[in-house]
């Protein structure tokens, strides 16, 4: 029997893992939200990921659980594990994710760079934070948020009075003065194995990820060797098994400072699909099943991934392959199956080289022509 | 609406269409002989494809039928083709690919260079062609054989006497004198456009591929020249669209000499998987679709591809990863989701790097531990 491995949700990442499942010969079963998800054809179930019958039951006769998002409630994932069933990451690391005020205390007294950041319970805490860090900070509601969303950035505390209402405490943080933005992906097997990618630089765009550079161009010795001291404390320290990315602000001043962390496969690490011996949806395979993982080396001296965002102005990403194939011979294109919508992370674009300007202007021609 | 290419056979090629399918956002639907087939993922229909009112009703709706063997009886492809279905390789190419006999005609006719060759029908002419043919040759039978099968070196032609009975003419042809097995793996699409992968070499072990190391090593840029100028010539004159490879001899007089054509992806491909910008199953889906072709070149220096053979003498390939993981982190593995049998195709490894001695050890102790 292959092994199985069940993933709740059905989205993007989910739908990436089963290219990999095919190869390895591992049967991927899906917990869909509903029908017609991007992992619609491995979606062995659709159901309500908050309801513990509908997982407990969709978890029966699988070898471990894993997850396309972290928003599994934590009484469903204690659940599991008191049912038997192997879930990875388990219950501990994802509170960490689930929460980003408890984030920021577990990275804290694990003694990890973070910005300065405070809790928030009141408008009165918001505004003394803004007084003692320059008067702009930003602001973050700990659970939901992503792509931009539930982040603010604010100079007085009535930019946010709308989620105090809807319920405190909030994260305030020092507005962090940064060159770029840097991230440090990883992988932890429940025995302890970890595998770090190269070091990537992300480039945002309106908090949304627009573009990953690997590796990060012209990154110190200094600087790789901090990333990676900070991926295998917070993996060991926290228990992480899958993959897991730490996305890091290189600042003005030449240090290393987390932003966030995510425990699954990560947008900046779809360059791996294409530009790494192992991809990080084959390694999170690996790793929740436990297996040793596969060598994370570049294929190539430079990869450029650019996200698809939107889609076309009419049509489907589809409707434009005849245009961007012809243009763009050497680029990888990964489709997401979701509908165009503004804004909506809809695939992606790997290419790969030996020269970055080429490798990006390849890249970007590549997206353009998906998205104009 | 995603583009829909319709598969004919749920083996292993069809299977290795599906991760690139699903990174396009391109549906894959398959016929599947039964159930538990290699495509079984992708697998929409169950039925007999030499049934044309089956294989009719799979294909209504699809953009384009393809194929994972060669072996749809003519009558139902040209029933296809009158019901307005595109079929890529088409009832013409594929008549060729179907009788080996034909086939030797046809290259013949375009003036490539194949062995010595004749169709015998009876025994005294197979004499005779021993005759002349220095009293060992090879017989063929005209259809069907693969991996070995079908083909046996005879001093006698007492020796086929049972294929005789079976029914006549078979092939004869001169048994070669070569140095190495070479294969040149091209694409063409409808409109025309072709694509050649880089000349490989393959070694045969009891008739069936066991290695392909990509690019042939040592080969001269006339030999070179050589196979690309065959491969256009049958892609273009036959009017193949999709995958062709041409399996070649090097001569010991440094000649090359057609040994077979498959007009699919081959195993002689599998290497372009991980070692080229575009595996040969993508560009299968882009050649059928009649869409650009894909950059061809190869990723790494070296690629070697090893076929997994049987498989391990107890348990399964999945049973093999913790050691084979541990042991060759670098190596790539494909499970094709076949029941181990001796001699069987159930999966393969490939491995890339600078140094061919190195990456071919990488690749044997791999495909080794698998197989144990």
């Amino acid at each position: 029997m292959p092994p199985i491995v069940g993933v709740i949700g059905g989205g993007q990442l989910a739908r990436m893992m089963i290219p990999r499942a095919i190869e390895l010969g591992i049967e991927l079963r899906v917990l869909a939200e509903g029908a017609g998800m991007s992992a619609q054809l491995a979606a062995t179930a659709v159901g309500d990921y908050t309801d513990a019958a509908t997982v407990l039951a969709f978890a029966r006769d699988v070898d471990v659980i894993t997850f396309d998002h972290e928003h599994v409630p934590q009484d469903v994932l204690t659940q599991l594990v008191d049912a038997g069933v192997a879930v990875h990451p388990g219950p501990v690391p994802l509170a960490v994710a689930q929460d980003k005020i408890l984030m920021r205390y577990e990275l804290s007294r694990l003694g990890l760079p973070v910005p300065v950041w405070a809790s928030v319970a009141t408008a009165a805490e918001l505004d003394e934070f803004l007084l003692a860090n320059g008067g702009r900070v930003v602001v973050k509601t700990p659970h939901g948020g992503y792509d931009g969303k539930g982040v603010r950035v604010v100079s007085d505390s009535s930019e946010v009075a709308d989620w105090f209402d809807a319920g405190a405490p909030l994260l305030a943080e020092e507005l962090v003065s940064f060159t770029r933005e840097l991230a440090q992906l990883a992988a932890r097997s429940p025995r302890g194995e970890v595998a770090l990618w190269p070091v990537v630089e992300s480039v945002q765009q309106d908090g949304v990820c627009a573009e990953v550079i690997a590796p990060a161009p012209s990154i110190t010795d200094s600087l790789t060797e901090a990333a990676a001291a900070i991926a295998r404390t917070v993996a060991d320290e926290l228990g992480v098994t899958g993959v897991l990315a730490v996305e890091l602000f290189e600042t003005t001043d030449g240090r290393l400072l987390i932003n966030e962390l995510a425990m699954r496969p990560h947008n900046s690490g779809h360059w791996t699909m294409d530009g790494a011996i192992t991809s990080q949806f084959e390694q999170h395979l690996r790793a929740v099943l436990d297996l040793p993982l596969g060598a994370t080396d570049a294929r190539s001296p430079w990869t450029v991934m650019i996200n698809v965002l939107g889609g076309p102005a009419s049509g489907t990403i589809a409707d434009r392959y005849p245009a961007a194939f012809a243009n763009q011979p050497t680029a990888k294109f990964h489709e997401y199956g979701k509908a165009p919508r503004p804004g909506r992370k809809v695939g992606h674009v790997n290419v790969s080289g030996d020269d970055l300007d080429d490798v990006m202007y390849r890249a970007r021609a590549a997206a353009t022509i998906l998205t104009d």
